[in-house]
């Protein structure tokens, strides 16, 4: 039980990595701030339509992200999907002042600015030689 | 030629997040410690062949490492292909002292123990908002 209230402290850091599958079915991974999230399951990000990642996420929505704990043998691997939202709500949610800066062809409503939003289906929770399966469809 | 130059330094960093796709084809990450490399092509790692991640390579052998500069921004991402290696000479070529502690059903001879070799075809540095992709099939 105290392996997994420290795997979901991992969950609540800022910086993950995501990782993807592109055009030729090789993994691809780009380190991405969390915008965002709801409870251990769900992850927002704020993206770009022109982005490859989002590319990729449009032609095959499976996804993964992985938190890492700082050593090499802690971390949380969460498997999943990757949605790409181009709605004013999803948009409006993940709006801050100053990404007006970075979406310059109308602010929030600038056609590259996109949310991509990850839900989680199960984990792993790597701590030192032990592997924990955390499943999170219930 | 400066952003080249700062993307091979980063390739330089012995901790490494590795992608591969599961059985499902949905990608993993995990991070690993680079063991040993050859230029900037070659990347070997210390691992078993019964952990997750070999198991998943001998099945489908298309791999990625992605290096990352602390910032979000600042990444290499390379990807290619990940061989399970179990022959003597590569095992031996990293082979180190306190090895047999994890290793303890034979050491270098442990049927466990096994290479994982990197080979890379192609690479992306991400530097602020620049995507520069680096051909490495020459």
């Amino acid at each position: 039980m105290d392996k997994i209230i420290r795997a979901l402290k991992l969950a609540r850091k800022n910086k993950v990595f995501v990782g993807s599958v592109n055009e030729n079915d090789n993994p691809n991974i780009k380190a991405m701030h969390v915008a965002k999230r709801t409870g251990i399951k769900t992850y927002y990000f704020v993206s770009n339509n022109s982005a490859i990642r989002t590319k990729q996420f449009k032609h095959n929505n499976k996804a993964c992200i992985y938190f890492n704990g700082g050593l090499f043998y802690k971390g949380l691997l969460l498997e999943g999907t990757m949605e790409v939202l181009n709605d004013i709500e999803n948009k409006t949610n993940l709006w801050k002042n100053g990404m007006e800066k970075t979406y310059k062809n109308g602010g929030i409503n600038d056609p590259d600015y996109c949310v991509l939003k990850f839900t989680a289906e199960n984990g792993r929770y790597y701590y030192k030689k032990e592997v924990i399966t955390i499943d999170l469809i219930k």
